[in-house]
């Protein structure tokens, strides 16, 4: 079954180890790709499911509950099934023998399967991502969409490849006096558990595929608990999973769905005894919560950071500020991997358009966020809208920490008049601040910061980074030796460096199959999507030997 | 350097992947493997030793200290160390950049070279087991020697293959309009930090290496606290290993040993926020502490559990005892594998012999036992000696748990007149005493369980595995269903199970590079030696990335 899917699984498999690029679901939007008639239809589908229960059935189903707003200023109006924990929990342990002894190929094409029929839905997701939130369509389309998938199958493959490293059969015969003695061996992959999976605010798909299909493709039955303010793209998720979990024979409730408003639902789900590996995006105060308290569980957390860029000198100035920018104003800064303290010398940098003062490249940088967020209609299709309350409360504070280099503004969307649309703020702030700087102001809030020199930049981010963790790391200098200086920096801190990104690759963004997304290394957080650790703990082999 | 060691790991990480029989180091002691004078030259070394302090030159050192006496009744006499903690943890930091830059074939071959003079040393250090762990001596050859070495290399060879999965450098290339998006990639692999091995009293050397060389080969600097009664075997391989490392221009600090006498170092260390690995063996009591309290660290531990054999029915009844007697008595029964409850129906059992009654069961194993041992010289060549009082205690009180089917009785150690040598105990215990066979008794304290029948035997390995762990589990049958039955349980307990032994092979022992050694699948471990799992949380991977 789904055996149509093993050139796939052979072709991540190989892209996981050669890291170049590769993609298995095309970004593009374009009816050239996904059909003529598929964006409409996907807008259609979306539409048929709001205002009323999301048509979900599973075990342990309490009252109906939801009250997703989107960020645009729409109610969506749906209600998910409230679990009864322990009736889900135990579905869920119900359903992974069979799962188990379909054993780690099997599960890897039912996986493929689920990505595959969430790609042919991908633009009714790309609707419900847009609509939880608070992207703009496109982003929403390849964040949401296929950009996700392709770290789903990403997960998969890293899983495939762990389970299937060693053989499952072997002869064992070594030479003894008398004859050899001769044994056949069998190892079989058995699952941890029942797993759970914590979905954050801003990308419920993109951070919650990695662990929902590490765990699954390893042998763990899910349970998906999304976040109060995103379920909608993870309840058509969890659908999918059931549909093709029932079609293929196994027992649906391998994934189910576990939504709440608020109750405290996570915290009983992950200190459950039966829950047995945790996946979690969000903020550090929570994840250090599971971290300390999950401790029956095998916990994988991504938390804040503090995103640092550090500008030494550039071979293009326009291409660098550009590039800054569009980093900035990309979701409105509503991303793990936004960039936050902006270091440049205080004595100004060297670029191909002559030397720069601080106060030039602070201002050049303002100039070039405001110019491209200066048309409102192209603006918000950059920006989408604040997610939520908290991010306009720190955006409304981020003033009073130092000099405001740039306003933020907000924006009229034309097509959502209640959207909540705001603009980058970028604020001067002194190196001796490291309690504003040196935490994470999630949301479009960035600051420069006017160092001594690029090596005190460099300790500046080695520091940071170490204390507080970061997602990404960037530098900007024509000198080779600062920029191994800076690779040498990023190492020690244990962050993913991009060095001077001036054209069409954003420091934000990670590809599958070539980029990690997070590196565990420092205390942003403790899993890397995906490498060999992130698979590795979800399963264990256990043999049996028999004299042959 | 070290390139002559290609090979080895080489081989070495082919054998992991196909888990046939395979071996680097020969298990052999004799002259015709080891070289003629090899034994006499070990002994003469590790005499050499005694009475004197350890000669070790390390940072961070106090007074000197130890007191190991061999359960075979010598007072060793050695003196070793005692670590200033801080001074000995920030020397390892202080080493750790250099030996991560080297990069994991550099690493790699090191460690390989370490094993090797390690090998060469074999019978020095089986001296050393021997006087420290009360393991005869060609047991203390094999299992502290070659045995060993084998395990060191397989974790390796795990971690060597974990670290090179994946390319060190790509170039990605995207489609882009106006042209491809290329960028240069480096992967870098970096360590956690500091890591701690706490080693045991009955293998400091089998059961401390594949942490110690799984740290080590994956960057991290490793301190070795060995347990206060089996210090010696462990400060010869910490001098190896320091001797190669400055050899081979690295910091020596990167290995070191950290000796106490039970003041609770161990703790001290294991929390210590610069250690972010922890690899134990040992007691449940501190396993269990060091994972709720050493919450900075990646821990691995390996505890106790009630190894059960289920005995159905057997095509080789003088087989079956034999081989279950050799495992009761090998080492007195002082290892975490060997076989505790021996379940078998009430009604009896199908032989090759005709049908026995569960009474004819218990007073053949009991025969069995008593014939292999019934000659003291040559007994005490398998037995060893008891490791320590706990273990005599235990044994003491055994005949109080049931009806006593073998007596333990003292041996006469015919070259050692201090040794204490006991023979195991066998007890008859009712099903229902589950307070009494559902812990372990670490020590030659074995217990016979009439059950109502092998279903039920099934039903009870099940269960009290899955309660309270077990490294091994074991089945004798003769029928197919069984067999499968018992396979079945086996994997929902998450325990390694071997059926029908009854010759050469012995559920207490387990080959490196083929059979598992625990699964981490139930409560008696959280690591396999050696899996993917066991090397993966050790290192992470930093990237960055360049426009090409």
């Amino acid at each position: 079954m789904f055996e149509q899917h093993r050139g796939t699984l052979d072709e991540a498999t190989s892209a996981i180890a050669q890291r170049g690029h590769w993609s298995a679901y095309p970004e593009s939007p374009s009816p050239r790709v996904y059909g003529e008639g598929a964006a409409e239809r996907g807008r259609e589908a979306f539409e048929s499911l709001l205002g009323k229960p999301y048509p979900l059935e599973q075990p342990g189903t309490g009252s109906w509950i939801g009250a997703e707003r989107s960020p645009f200023g729409i109610d969506l109006g749906v209600t998910y099934p409230q679990p009864l924990v322990e009736e889900l929990i135990a579905a869920a342990k119900g359903a992974l023998p069979a799962w188990r002894d379909a054993g780690p190929l099997a599960r890897a094409l039912t996986c493929v399967e689920i990505v595959d029929r969430i790609n042919k839905r991908s633009f009714e997701l790309a609707n419900a991502v847009q609509h939880t939130t608070g992207q703009a369509f496109v982003m929403a389309f390849q964040a949401g969409g296929p950009h996700a998938q392709d770290r789903a199958l990403e997960a998969i493959a890293y899983g495939f490849a762990a389970m299937t490293a060693s053989a499952a059969t072997s002869r064992w015969e070594k030479p003894a006096k008398g004859g050899p003695l001769v044994m056949d061996k069998r190892f079989t992959v058995v699952p941890r558990g029942v797993a759970l999976v914590i979905g954050c605010n801003t990308f419920p798909t993109w951070n919650a595929y990695p662990g929902l299909f590490a765990s699954l493709v390893t042998g763990n039955p899910v349970i998906v608990k999304p976040h109060p303010g995103a379920v909608l793209p993870l309840a058509i998720t969890v659908s999918i999973a059931r549909e093709v979990l029932e079609q293929a024979g196994f027992d649906p409730a391998l994934v189910s769905l576990a939504v709440e408003e608020g109750q405290g639902l996570a915290k009983t789900l992950a200190t459950h005894p039966d829950v047995r590996v945790v996946d979690f995006t969000g903020s550090t105060e929570f994840g250090d919560w599971l971290e300390l308290n999950a401790r029956q569980a095998l916990v994988h957390t991504e938390k804040a950071g503090v995103n640092t860029v550090v500008v030494d000198s550039t071979g293009s100035w326009r291409g660098m500020l550009g590039n800054l920018a569009f980093s900035l104003a990309l979701y409105s800064g509503q991303m793990c991997t936004a960039p936050q303290n902006i270091l440049v010398p205080a004595a100004g940098i060297e670029t191909d358009e002559g030397h720069k003062s601080f106060d030039e490249v602070a201002a050049g940088l303002a100039a070039a966020v405001a110019r491209l967020l200066g048309d409102d209609a192209r603006a918000v299709e950059l920006t989408g809208a604040i997610v939520n309350p908290g991010v306009l409360a720190r955006l409304a504070a981020a003033p009073s920490l130092g000099e405001v280099v740039l306003e933020s503004r907000a924006l009229k969307h034309p097509a959502f008049p209640d959207a909540v649309v705001r603009t980058p703020v970028i604020v001067k702030v002194a190196p001796g601040e490291r309690e504003v700087y040196g935490r994470e102001h999630f949301g479009p809030i960035s600051f420069v910061i006017p160092t001594g020199s690029t090596r005190e930049s460099l300790d500046l981010l080695r520091e940071t980074i170490t204390a507080r963790g970061a997602l990404t790391a960037s530098v900007y200098s024509t000198s080779d030796d600062v920029l191994d200086q800076a690779e040498r920096a990023a190492v020690d801190a244990g962050v993913n460096l991009s060095c001077n990104l001036t054209g069409g690759v954003f420091v934000n963004q990670s590809a599958a199959f070539s980029d990690y997304h997070g590196s565990g290394a420092n205390p942003a957080a403790t899993a890397s999507l995906t490498d060999p650790g992130y698979v590795a703990g979800r399963f264990h082999v256990v043999q049996s030997r028999r004299p042959a």
